[in-house]
């Protein structure tokens, strides 16, 4: 099922939880060009990431592929070598993947010295960013500590700050991500007491504008009688903290616009002790406290309301040059953010606010035409893309990708086509072998693992190392604030039952037999007796003559074991 | 727990019956070669393959992992770029790994032309031919039919047989695999019929005797005062059918030697589906007729021993050269064969004859002493070996390699040393996609998958796509002729649900998560604190001094945004 899009434009944002769009319900905040967005395509309701945290989540998106899978568990966990992204599933269609932004890829360096592969080659290059031509990279995360940069490569956006004028060495901590205090000094954006203050610099130089203009210039540059389609992955560092903005988008909303956070003090009472080290760790101890929420919450609004913004920028652009018309726009995110909820900050766990993301699809055929403003409330997984990406370009996913992608496509949704066999569960996994958690529980790094499987009513996650399972029952229980992993009712063990079942499913899946798909393994039946490997053969009656008939009567030219 | 031996000679025949050497207890069968091994090493009783096929068993061999992990689920199915092998392993501890014989590989041609590997390249070669280093490969399969050859490379042993005078294009099938029938005509080996023919060609020519002076050659070319160690994995076909052998060895078994199959009627009764449809073809019809058994067993036991006779020719070269001193060696298999056991020929399933393979280790060490001539009941697997080669070179498998190779190091049984948390259960899996029995019970490929769990007691079988599983319980039914799979006892149905535990459990393991040690993961925690990311920071007393102290007391060099 293809679509007449001949390009695709991908938009991500870091960190955007889902319900912070008016479209999805955010009673103070207005995203009006993202929801413009929405109503001129299909908004889903629930999409899971296939993994709470940055790397991870990615490397799904732009594989196609589970964790498990995949195999890049954790921010900094290179991408092996050989893993097949969606640049590669997309050239074979005769389509260009270009990145601007951030991936928070980590190259497998050391497989691709093993198989001699240069970062210089044009190959070597797209194997180290994750299958994507780059455009502009920038993973928008210059911090710097006492062991120096976090991210190693060079930052376009810092050079570009400087080109402006904008002093040090590195003005993304200096100007975009801080602010100025009452003394004058550096009041950095990693100190969350800041995140009122306004950042320090024109707005039109920050993160957001910066790489809303590369797409913009991006989109002119192809936009050429005879360029080839393309995908463009636009993303975005923000609303990802540092939590600040630059003004007028820090003194938009205030403390009267911070929702009061989704918890309760039953919570902490016999919590799972995965869940327990997380509210324990310095990001739950910070983000219970109501001046953090109240200095955060707002800054988190003005990045989500500065990007909406820039999104009406980038449409108009496209609106003005004709690729509303022929390129398909997706908006979503890598992760949430819990915003204090559940007695945490950021993401790393399975609660709503982090597990799920917007989607947005526009798809600009007319087939969609029937689907427009419309919402799907079937559940999404975030490996779907890769699928719906090659399917709409006119590959076939059934039995000729099938066996490398994970996802399914989302074509038949845009298209309102009737779904047939739809899944029934949601998978989403994290590895927390690199946190605290892990060093408190002291269990071994393979075994920090969390999974979690979630139909529309019943959430569950299961934690390796013996530790016990988690559930709730979003029917009864929609806030998610009662963990039934304890439960003995049989209701509920049934349910524990039904999840196991289905993740020891999931766990059996065929994720690895990349080399063949499921039409070539059918075509190859066969073949090898054609190819003279005739087994079980006695006096040669037993099969087709005409495998046998090369053997018989031909004279012996010498007898040489009778000599 | 390294060896100090310098060198690795690991040697595997195709097809060979673990009870088919007399050290193994075959009552008429004499390999004192293989005894000899033996009787100065270790022999493992319970050695089970990870994949009772060539190509799959012998890439978990080479990689050290699971079908399921790996992907190159059976034969034909290329080993994906990007695997490592026992060979990029051993060369990280200074040592070559090199080939003699048969892998059937099957390079992914296609990953290396997407990722830039030139097969011509030192690199590509390996990659191609599963990280070895090629002395001479020979997959001893050059089978014709009317589609061609099966094997499209070239046969290295072919050309030594035009070399010798060996007429026509494919001597291999001509001489070494067929015999002469009355009229003096060529009677192909593939035609069972002909199997107690002597194969028409010089004894000394022939496949085994070949490979065994291939290695007596490298053996001598690495017999320099300078030369690296090596591993050789020296890789026989034989006893692999075409069933024929030249003379003596054929004349040396007869009807009377040939065991009267393990078998019984009531195996064919309500038998389970994917046995049935093996029963049911081609090969299992023939090998339950008596002429092709007492065709087939002699010929069998013949090409056995002549393989035994060869490994004495080697092994004394070994003594003459003083490389059995300095030399670990390693005898085993990559499956067995049913020789009409259960109403089947061939592989494929999980009976013992099928899935368990010899394995006998002699490591001339002296800590190794203490063991020569013991036998060792431990379940042990095929991917054990990797492991083990890697231990006796000197790496360090426990938190350093054991994020890739899967199986465990013999090194302590081979030592004597106490065994701390063996392993309970093994798995083997098996790929039917491409069979007959896949068409027949009209399976999707990706379900056409069997998977093995036992242990000592109980031998347990899942089947994909909602066919039911199998079991035997082995002490009660040693002969494996009593499936329970349907049982209704409790306590079959608590060993099913146990078995079900570890077959969940095993599903789980982490297996693509190969970039990252666990040792790494240890190491990596905390440094991106340490390089800036400062989460969850309000004031910045919440953590240690040095990591905020940067972004304090620097005075803003220009207030921008308040220009």
């Amino acid at each position: 099922m293809t679509s007449n899009a001949k390009n695709i434009l991908f938009i991500m944002f870091d960190q955007l939880r889902f319900d912070y769009l008016s479209c999805y319900g955010h009673p103070h905040l207005k995203t009006p060009n993202m929801d413009r967005l929405a109503s001129n395509g299909v908004r889903f309701t629930n999409c899971y990431v296939q993994s709470p945290v940055c790397g991870s989540s990615r490397m799904s998106f732009y594989t196609g592929r589970y964790p498990s899978s995949h195999g890049a568990q954790w921010n900094g966990f290179p991408l092996k070598v050989g893993e097949m992204t969606i640049g590669d599933h997309l050239r074979t269609q005769g389509m260009d993947s270009y990145l601007i932004g951030k991936t928070h890829m980590r190259a497998d360096v050391e497989g691709m010295a093993r198989l001699g592969i240069s970062p210089d080659s044009t190959i070597g290059a797209r194997v180290a960013e994750c299958g994507f031509d780059v455009f502009d990279r920038d993973d928008g995360l210059w911090a710097e500590g006492p062991d120096g940069f976090y991210d190693q490569q060079k930052s376009t956006y810092n050079e570009y700050l400087k080109s402006k004028g904008y002093g040090g060495n590195n003005p993304w901590h200096d100007y975009a991500n801080s602010g100025v205090d009452d003394q004058g000094d550096i009041a950095s954006g990693w100190m969350m007491m800041h995140a009122d203050k306004p950042a320090n610099i024109r707005e039109e130089d920050s993160e957001t504008p910066y790489m809303t203009s590369r797409c913009i210039d991006f989109i002119d540059q192809m936009n050429t009688p005879d360029s080839k389609p393309w995908l463009c992955h636009l993303s975005y560092i923000k609303p990802h903290w540092p939590y600040i903005v630059p003004a007028p988008y820090h003194g938009m909303y205030g403390k009267e616009d911070v929702i009061a956070p989704n918890r309760a003090e039953s919570e902490k009472n016999n919590a799972h002790p995965v869940y327990q080290a997380f509210m324990n760790n310095v990001i739950g101890q910070a983000f219970r406290r109501d001046e953090v929420l109240e200095s955060v919450v707002p800054a988190y609004m003005g990045l989500i309301k500065q990007a909406d913004d820039q999104l009406g920028r980038l449409f108009q652009h496209l609106e003005e040059t004709g690729r509303m018309n022929d390129t398909m726009i997706v908006v979503t995110a890598d992760h949430g953010d819990y915003m204090g909820d559940h007695w945490l900050g950021e993401k790393d766990l399975f609660h709503e606010p982090s597990v799920k993301v917007p989607m947005i699809i526009y798809d600009p055929s007319e087939q969609a035409d029937s689907t427009r403003g419309t919402v799907c409330d079937e559940l999404v997984e975030s490996i779907d893309l890769a699928a719906t990406f090659y399917e709409a370009s006119g590959g076939v996913l059934k039995d000729q990708l099938d066996h490398i992608l994970e996802g399914r496509s989302l074509m038949p949704i845009l298209q309102g086509q009737p779904l047939t066999d739809w899944r029934e569960y949601v998978v989403s996994e994290y590895d927390y072998s690199m946190t605290p958690a892990a060093v408190k529980l002291d269990i071994a790094p393979r075994d920090a693992r969390l999974f979690m499987v979630a139909d529309k009513r019943w959430k569950f996650m299961h934690a390796e190392g013996g530790i016990r399972p988690m559930l709730f029952d979003r029917e009864a229980d929609p806030r998610e604030l009662n963990d039934l992993g304890e439960s003995t009712l049989p209701e509920h063990l049934a349910v524990i039952d039904l999840m196991y079942q289905r993740f020891n499913e999931w766990n059996r899946r065929l994720n690895q037999r990349t080399t063949v798909s499921e039409q070539q393994v059918r075509a190859m039946r066969g073949t090898s007796r054609r190819r003279g490997v005739v087994l079980g053969v006695y006096d040669g009656t037993e099969i087709e003559r005409e495998l046998m008939v090369r053997y018989e009567g031909r004279a012996a030219e010498q007898r040489l074991s009778l000599e």
